[in-house]
């Protein structure tokens, strides 16, 4: 992956990258009432919990590099998304069961960027997240992941339960960690094997949970309920990593 | 704990919260030339992490409930902190052997509230963080948390060394998380027991670590070298827990 920030200026420059699913990683709209096409901009932007910032009309025109940005500027971050196939190639190309983490919509680039840093420390081949309503690949992104964006090969999916299916077909098993379920560590996790972490607020959709083949519960000892997404991937994915060793020992 | 924000207002009052160690939530600072003690003040705030927004006199005035401010305004926020005795005794209480997180500079207030929600999932008696340095009980970290700051004690303590010293008589075992040291997993992590932490930079300090009677590395198989300091607390916790079930069965 590599990074190139670069600026899109004006209402439907800005609103036809947000159309074309290009990575915005923040977006600069000028304060005060938003007319017209400005409205539909600042809406798409939400869908796609793009972080906005309402800034003074001097602003804008400090950061403008054409002179004419209409009240909005995007920056635009070209990180790159990998395919599914370059994920299983990288787990082939290392003669290893493949190890995918799949994501049901992490909203927070912090947990995402502490995923795919995670990610990358225990082995696993790719990430895999979806592309309306989640976090994308965004500077705040790359920052939490430690660098660990330019190594994990990170996969945009519009549907999460095809892929699921599609994946299915490569021999790999999906263990979703949930409220219910059994202990993660009872379970077998070797193997190929996706782990599967719901959103930071409702945890897993009902449809994707039903295309798992095991649910599997982290225990909770106190007041709280549930761990930190990021959390619970770490501490689900090293147990893979520790069965993994056993097993070759 | 319990919250109950407050304000305080200019410059001497604002100094001497810092200087009490007050926990200050949020400090507003008026933009523009930074004179005299208002230059303390910033320098004050800087060295205990606190997040400073310099805004428009115009924004203070708004702010403002005496129309005093002197250019800066601080929001306390009263989170209570527990003395060690509180989490030995929330340990004897519960008839459990100790089982406490040692923080040493986590600077992040989400990753110490999403260590403190963790010790909370894994039944901890408390969290234990330095005063200086460091990040501290502020409404970041509260929500972070995800209202574990309501149940799992925090103490805060000045030198974190003679802390190890003083639970060490109390019968504790340390184990900290560094790049050195055998796997975490095949450590014995039943019995008393505190997971000591290092800053997101660079770590334990040597001093720290010398205290610590057992270094634990969490294994790396990518480019990555470490973990977002909040998973590998997690990944090194619910170690600990599997081993205390495994040893009840």
């Amino acid at each position: 992956m590599r990074e190139s920030d670069s600026i899109r200026e004006g209402r439907n420059v800005v609103l036809e990258a947000l159309r074309q699913q290009i990575p915005v990683d923040r977006l600069f709209v000028q304060e005060g009432r938003l007319s017209g096409n400005l409205e539909t901009v600042v809406r798409e932007a939400k869908k796609q919990k793009i972080d906005i910032k309402f800034v003074s009309k001097d602003r804008l025109d400090g950061i403008s590099e054409t002179g004419k940005h209409q009240g909005v500027i995007a920056y635009i971050s070209q990180w790159q998304y990998s395919q599914l196939s370059d994920v299983l190639n990288n787990a082939s190309e290392k003669n290893e069961d493949p190890f995918l983490f799949v994501l049901d919509g992490i909203t927070d680039p912090h947990n995402l960027g502490a995923i795919i840093r995670t990610a990358n420390t225990v082995g696993a081949h790719g990430v895999i997240i979806k592309k309306h309503g989640a976090a994308g690949l965004t500077s705040a992104c790359a920052k939490s992941s430690a660098g660990a964006i330019f190594y994990t090969p990170v996969v945009r999916v519009t549907n999460i339960s095809k892929t699921i299916e599609e994946l299915k077909k490569h021999g790999l098993w999906f263990v979703c960690a949930d409220m219910d379920g059994c202990s993660y560590y009872d379970l077998d996790l070797t193997g190929p094997l996706a782990i599967v972490i719901g959103d930071e607020g409702k945890g897993i959709s009902d449809l994707v949970k039903k295309k798992c083949d095991y649910v599997a519960s982290i225990p909770v000892r106190g007041e709280i309920e549930s761990l930190n997404a990021s959390v619970a991937a770490g501490v689900m994915s090293y147990e893979v990593l520790r069965q993994r060793n056993a097993a070759i020992v």
